[in-house]
């Protein structure tokens, strides 16, 4: 029977170039009929702490099986080791350097092979700056098309694996302490703090927060009210939600909450119920 | 037989981020092999207006049976109606906020329903900020595999769907009146005046111009040669023609109309033959 | 049998509008299961020189038989030629402008016609402005689809396409001289020269820069490492490698090029081994 995985993919590349087109012909140079859905290939370059984010948001919307494949790769022909490594939902491709440990703090490993086997490549003698069309695509394809992920290369622990800080949050006495971990292209503020630390649905925070601008840091407060909905404050007024991937959210309604607070990833939050 | 209709998307989601990707995850969830075409996800932040126009623009290039999935929804999570209708052309899956106005001023509804039945949703507790992924993707796709309108929930009356009031244009004693609808990539300026307002492909027109820039209205005029293509005029010269969606439109030979005019959606034109 | 080959689109359209949408709505009309890969559609508007070099850059990674429809059509609706052209890897549909010079001058034209049946366009009356809807994308299809060239049109004489300059380099006494051709994503400015010219991998070049700001022309130079990855020169230095497309390539080790040295496309480098 002809296997068919769901291929998604997720880069730096941006869309100007022809670097995410060509990793699409590599994969479809293995099997046309394969089917690729891009994730996003805006995160900002080399950023893994983004692409890890984002990866972990996304993958548990799609089908059993998948292939990820993803590609932000600073160390891209240094000794960092390409990796295979299959999860219960699917298998994770791209280079070892922290880019799949947010769905790996969610997802236990259950097998992990560095990509040794050449074979599998798209040629034997891969750039040294573009492992994403050489060696990542074409071995995503080949999974995708059944291949079993021993034959890929050598078995590899799973401790053994480059992991990122996550960033942290603690329950503090008066609430909860988190910091800004992404911000999406609505301006919307995606705190590090889970949804279920704030289980009442309505009422109002303060939250506490740190600006450092050009090296000066400046402390200031706002108040928020709760809600479940963007509509559920007034027009052009803050709100704080849990958004779609389940993280606690600063927006704005109608508008950009990042261009209002001018606060960026990394920014500490200090929330007081 | 496998029914697979093709699936169209449009939102304001951009590209940045996972939205569109999580989507067409929640549709693959559903069947693989869907195909999945997107119309464009940049429609500038909850432009209602904007996305109406696209869409109206857009629907009339797909094959038979399209189900086009539309979300550009500020008002996610409140009251407005999820719908689904269905058109000699296809379905249109998305919020009742006027998005679709553009295509029901072409197209008449045949059967119009509000999406009632969480069965045909990714999940009976969606998330209140994101019904293109939980509700929108889902059921768009079980439509593209050949389930019936009526499943999805309780039929409603075409009449009672919200509209947006569509800018209107006027023959005049001298020519004709009308409004910049759409500004695309290139800066080409489209008007909402039909290319049939303007029979003859040759000549000049004068178009009076009401600008407004920080409150205070300026009112020039200029003239334009009338073309059938971009170099029926000079390099750098500006033209009127019928643009590919046939509508008037006001371009710039080789360069960009709106950085000439400085322009923008709602400036109002007086065109003189 | 059903003949489904792959299609590949490139473009300057930009993803903001409809318009690559629609095209790929033209192609799904002529068959849904047509499998379409964007190479990208952000090529500079109207700027054939950077179309040339994508697609040059481009063609090789796509499976046999790819119909690649490029559409950087300045010339749109003026007596400029609509094409389809065969050769040894696939097919090149798209306007006679030079944009295919890039491909031809590595791959040997087998068969070009004019595209002068009209049976095979979306309509027999195209909008003079959108042939990429209207020609390109439904011919593209229809070759997608195993028809035959010799339907389309008319046969030319691969001699009578039109060529770009292409960028020249030179053996120097002391080096080779060259320019920059390309500038991508990441700001890596990538140059017309070969990466055979360097066949050492290590050590150092020196180049002299002709640089023109305001009409104003500098000369410098800066002395490069020659690596084979970005790392292998500290992280913010610059360097020198063979970039993933073979030609010699200047970048900057976690950052931007580009934005470093402040040169754009056609600038002249005079590198010293």
């Amino acid at each position: 029977m002809f296997v068919n995985r769901a291929i998604a993919l997720l880069t730096d590349f941006g869309l100007k170039d022809i670097y995410v087109g060509v990793m699409k012909g590599a994969i479809a140079q293995i099997n046309p009929q394969l089917s690729v859905i891009d994730i996003t290939h805006d995160i900002p370059p080399q950023d893994i702490i983004a692409a890890r984010f984002c990866l972990m948001d996304a993958y548990r919307y799609f089908p059993p099986k998948t292939v990820f494949i993803a590609v932000v790769d600073p160390g891209v022909g240094t000794k960092r080791r390409p990796l295979a490594i299959e999860f219960s939902q699917g298998f994770l491709v791209g280079p070892d350097n922290g880019l799949f440990s947010g769905v790996l703090s969610q997802e236990k490993p259950l097998r992990v092979v560095e990509l040794t086997n050449s074979q599998y490549w798209r040629t034997p003698h891969p750039s040294s700056t573009f492992h994403g069309r050489d060696i990542f695509a074409t071995v995503g394809a080949h999974l995708a098309c059944g291949e079993s992920l021993e034959q890929l290369g050598d078995a590899i622990a799973p401790e053994s694996l480059i992991t990122l800080p996550i960033p942290t949050y603690e329950k503090t006495e008066k609430g909860f302490k988190g910091c800004i971990q992404y911000v999406d292209h609505f301006g919307n503020l995606i705190t590090n703090i889970p949804g279920y630390f704030l289980p009442q649905k309505q009422g109002t925070v303060i939250i506490n927060i740190s600006k450092t601008v050009k090296n000066t840091q400046t402390k200031f407060s706002i108040s928020l009210p709760i809600g479940q909905t963007y509509n559920d404050t007034k027009t052009g007024e803050l709100i704080m939600l849990i958004g779609s991937h389940g993280w606690l959210e600063i927006a704005l309604n109608g508008g950009n909450a990042q261009n209002k607070l001018g606060l960026k990833i990394g920014t500490t939050l200090d929330i007081i119920e």
